[in-house]
C-alpha cells in the first residue's frame, strides 16, 4: 500500500466514499465538523486530522463539498502546504470554470487537478458502486484510476479538466428536466380524472419512461415521502451550471434553460432545504391537485 | 370460438396486431390498400373484405389508424351498418375529444366504445406483447379484455373513454420533451468538446437517463441511421394533444407547451416524414453540430 | 333615424357604447341585472326591456359579454324571434371559433354577424372614441359602419368572421407579454439595486417601451394601486384565444405560449379577480420584491 | 472652455457623438481605422491621434465600442499614461461585470469611471438628443454631467458602476421580447387570412403596441428594408448580458430567457451580420409566411 490519500467533505456521500478510500489505502481525513471525522476513524480505521493542510500529506487529496466555491476556498488553504506532483480529485458536482481556474492555481505549484463527480447516490456510495466521470489529461486519469476505483462500479475519462463536471452537471439537468415534464404530464392527466398512479404504471412499460418515473416517481412521489437525500437547492444549482455550459458555447438550449428558471421558481416557492423531487409541488401548486394515488372513495 | 372481430387499418402497427386476432379469433379486415388485407388473409387466415360496412358482422371491431380524424370518417361510414352492442375499440394514437364524439355517436345506436392506445412499438405488436391503456366503462372493459389480450402483454384500464388517448399523449409528450433535452444537453457537451457516445453512457448509468436516452439515441441518433418507424408529423401530433389535454384543465405545463412549440418547428425545418427521433437534427442545426461519435482524428 | 338598435350587456364597456347608440338610435337595452338597463334607460333614454327575446325588433343587435360562450347562449335565446336581414355584431373580445360557429347558425335564419372588438377602455368608451377591429363580408360591414360610429373613433375591416376576435386576441397577447417582460427586466434590476421607477423612465424614452410601460407601469403598478378595470381572468381567457389561433395554423409561437402558460400560474398564485396589471405579482413573488419606487431611506 | 476630452470609437454612433463634444470642448478623437479620425478631424475640428496613449491627455475619455471586451482591452492599453483624477466615460452597451472590474483597475490608478450607454439611434446620435443612462458614483456624475450633455437629451443617473449598462441591457431585451412576440402574433394572423399591415395599424392604436411595433415593423419589417444600423448579434449580445444579469440575481425571467435563446436560434439561422429587426425572419420561417402587407391580387 504505497499510497496515502486524504479525504475532504465527509458528507452523505463523502462519508462512506472516504471509508471505501480506508480500507485500501492510508486515509485522512477532514470535515467542517470534526466531531464526525473522528467518527470516521474510528469506524473506519481512517487518521482525523483538524488542521485542514494536514491533508497535504497525502499524494491524492479528494474534495466532496456542496459547491465549487467551498473547493475553491479549501485549495487556496492547503496550496501553500502541497507537495509538487500531488493529485487533486474534486468529486464535487462543480462548476466547470471553477475547475479550470482550480488546475491551473495547482498548476503552478506542480500539481495535477481531476473533476470527478459521481453519480448513483447514498447507495452507491455505500455499495462502492458509483459512476464517476473524470476530467483532466489522460496521464493524471491514469495514475488516479486504481485510487477512484475504491469507491467505483464504472470510471469514465470524458475529457479535459471541467469536463467531469460538464457531464455531471448536463445529466442532473436532464433529472431535472424529467422531474418536471413527468409532474406536468401527471397533473394533467390526474385534472382528467386519472389515476395518476395508473398512468404512471403506464409510462414506466412504454415510450416515456426514465429515471425520475421509474424510480422517484414511485418512491417519493407517489408515497408523499420526499425523503431529503439530495436537496432542490443543490439540483438548482446544477440546472444553473449546465445552461451556464450552454450559453458559453452559443447553443440554445431552450428546454433546459426553462427548466432552470422553474427551479428557481420552486427555491423561492417551495424552499431549498426540501428534496429535489419536491420541485413537483411547483406544478402540482399551479394545478391545484397532488400526485398521488387516487382512493375509491377519493 | 364465439367471437367474431374485425381490424380497420392494416398499417405497421395493426397489420401484426390483427395477425394475433386471427389467431384466435375469425378475423375480417380492411384496409384502404386492399392489397394489404388479402396479404393479411393470405398469411393470417383472416378473411379481406373490400366494403368497409362488411366490418360491421362482427361484435369487436378494432380500428388503428393515423388519427382520430380518420377514425371519425371510417365510423360515421359503418355506423348504419352496425348492430347494437358492438364494441369499437380504437388503437389509434387518438384525440380524447375525438374519442368522447365517436362514444356518444356510437352510444346512440346502442354500441360501446373503448380507446385502447397501444405501446411497444413494430417489435411489440409482432410479439403480441403490447402495452395497452384502455379507456371506457368497466364493463365494457371487461368484455373486451378477452379480445384485446390476443396482442397484448399488459392491458391498463386507467378511465372513461377518452383516458386511454390521454395516457398515451401523455406518454409521448414525454418521449418528446426527452429526446428534446438530451438532444440539448449532448450538443451543449460536444460544443464543450465532450463526445457525445461518452456523455450518452455515463448518463445512461446515472439519473439522467430515460428510454430515449438508453434506446433511441444508441440505435437511431449515434448512428445517424434514423429508421423511419414512427414519423416526426405523428409525435408532433401526439403533443398537440397532450398541450390541448393540459389547457383543457387550466394546468400550466410550461416545458410540455414549448416542447409541442419544438416539434412545430421542427416539423417546418426537417419536415415530417422522417423518424421522430430525427428531431433532434433542429437542435444539431441550431448549435452547428452532430450528435455522432468522435473519431480519434476527428 | 331610420335604424333601432339593442344593446345587450351594460358592464364596464357596453354601459356607455350603448350610451352613445342611444344618443343617435332608437336603442333597445337588456342587461342581466335589469336595474343596470333601467338606469340605463334613464340617463340616456334607451329602451329598457326584459325579455331578452325583445332586443330581435332591432334591425342592428350588439353583444358585449365576458366571453363567446355568453354570447352563444344569448344568440341561441334571441334566434327564434329574429327577422332575417338582421344584423348582429359582438363587441365581445370572444374566440373566432365560437364565432364562425355563431356567424353560421344566424346565415340559417338569414341574419348576418359581425365580430367587433374594440379597444379602449373604459375612457375610450365613454369618449366614444374606441378602436373597433371588425371581422366579417364587405357588405355586413358596410351596412352597420354608420351605426358603429356611434362608439368608435376608428374602425377597422380587419377580415371575414372571426378575424375581428383574432386581432383583438393578438393585440390583447402583446399586452400581456409586454406586461410580463417588463415585470421580468424591472424585478431583476430591482435585485441589482436600481430604482424601478427611474429604469422605468429611461426605457419609456428608450427603445423598450411599449402601452403597458408608459402607461400601465407608471400608473397602477408603481402606485400599487392596480384599478381593476380588466380582469386577470378575462385576459387569461385572451391568451388562451391567441394561442389556439396560432396552434390552428401550426404557427409556433413561443414567446405567446409561454405568457399563456404564466397568466394560468398567475390566476392559480394572484387570483382571476383582480386587475390584470397584477400579474406582474406572479413575478415579483419569484424575485422577493416589489415593482415600487425606491425611497431614500428604503 | 477649460476641460480637454477624448474620445475613442468612431463609429455609427460615436462619430456624431464625438461631433457634438467637438462643437464644445477640444476634444482628441481616435479610431482603430485611422483615416476616419482624420475625417472627424476634418468635419468638426477635432484632433486625431495615431497613438491610442496619446487620449490619456483629456480629463475625460469617452469609448463608444462594440462590446465590454473591447473597452477592457483599450483600457488595458491607455491606463499607463493616464493621470489621476481622469473620469472614463463608457457609452458602450456593455456588461455590468466587466464594468465593475474596469472600475476597479482605474480606481486603483486614481481614476473614476462611468458606465453611460445610450439611447436613441443614430437619429439621435446625429441631432445630440441621445438618453443617457448612467451608472457611477454621485461625485463623478456631477462632475461628467456637464460634458455628456454636449450630446444628450435626457441624463438619467440610475445607480452604482454597471447599473447604466445593466439598464440599457433590461431596455434592449424588452425590444428582443416586443420584435418576436410582435412577430408571432402578426404571423399567426397572416395565416389565418388577415393583412399584417392591417392587423399592425390596429395594434399600434390599441393597447399591444410598443416602439418595436410603431417604429420597427412599419419601417423596417413591412417595407422589408431591414436597413442595418444596429446588428442581430449586438442585440444578441444585449440579450446574454440581460439573462445573466437576473441570473446573478437568481430571479426567474422566463420570457427574457426564452427571448435569449431565439436571439441565438436566429444568429444561427439567419446570421448575426443583419439589422437586429431581421429576427423577425426566425418565426416567419418557422411560420411559411412573411410579414408583409396584402396585395388585392396576393
Amino acid at each position: 500500500m504505497a499510497n496515502r490519500v486524504a479525504f475532504i467533505g465527509l458528507g452523505m456521500m463523502g462519508y462512506p466514499m472516504a471509508g471505501h478510500l480506508a480500507k485500501r489505502f492510508e486515509t485522512i481525513v477532514w470535515n467542517r465538523t470534526a466531531t464526525k471525522a473522528q467518527e470516521h476513524a474510528r469506524q473506519y480505521g481512517s487518521q482525523a486530522v483538524q488542521n485542514l493542510q494536514e491533508t497535504a500529506q497525502a499524494e491524492f487529496i479528494f474534495t466532496c463539498l456542496p459547491t465549487s466555491v467551498e473547493v475553491e476556498e479549501v485549495v487556496r488553504q492547503v496550496l501553500p502546504a502541497l507537495k509538487a506532483g500531488t493529485v487533486w480529485i474534486d468529486c464535487t458536482s462543480g462548476d466547470p470554470n471553477h475547475s479550470r481556474r482550480i488546475a491551473q492555481s495547482l498548476r503552478e505549484v506542480g500539481c495535477d487537478f481531476l473533476d470527478a463527480p459521481v453519480s448513483g447516490g447514498r447507495a452507491g456510495a455505500e455499495a462502492g458502486t458509483l459512476t464517476v466521470m473524470v476530467g483532466g489529461s489522460e496521464e493524471t486519469f491514469r495514475r488516479a484510476l486504481p485510487i477512484i476505483e475504491a469507491f467505483a462500479g464504472k470510471v469514465f475519462h470524458v475529457g479535459d479538466v471541467g469536463a467531469g463536471h460538464a457531464v455531471k452537471a448536463i445529466n442532473n439537468m436532464l433529472l431535472a428536466v424529467h422531474l418536471l415534464a413527468t409532474a406536468e404530464g401527471l397533473v394533467a392527466l390526474a385534472k382528467q380524472g386519472v389515476d395518476p398512479a395508473i398512468a404512471l404504471e403506464v409510462i414506466n412499460v412504454s415510450s416515456g419512461r426514465s429515471f425520475a418515473s421509474e424510480v422517484h416517481f414511485p418512491e417519493r412521489v407517489l408515497t408523499r415521502a420526499f425523503p431529503n437525500t439530495f436537496s432542490l437547492a443543490l439540483l438548482a444549482k446544477d440546472t444553473r451550471i449546465a445552461v451556464s455550459i450552454a450559453r458559453e458555447v452559443y447553443v440554445p438550449t431552450p428546454l433546459m434553460q426553462l427548466a432552470a428558471e422553474m427551479f428557481e421558481m420552486a427555491k423561492r416557492q417551495i424552499g431549498g432545504d426540501v428534496d429535489h423531487t419536491a420541485v413537483v409541488k411547483l406544478i402540482e401548486g399551479w394545478a391545484g391537485t397532488e400526485i398521488a394515488p387516487r382512493t375509491k372513495e377519493g
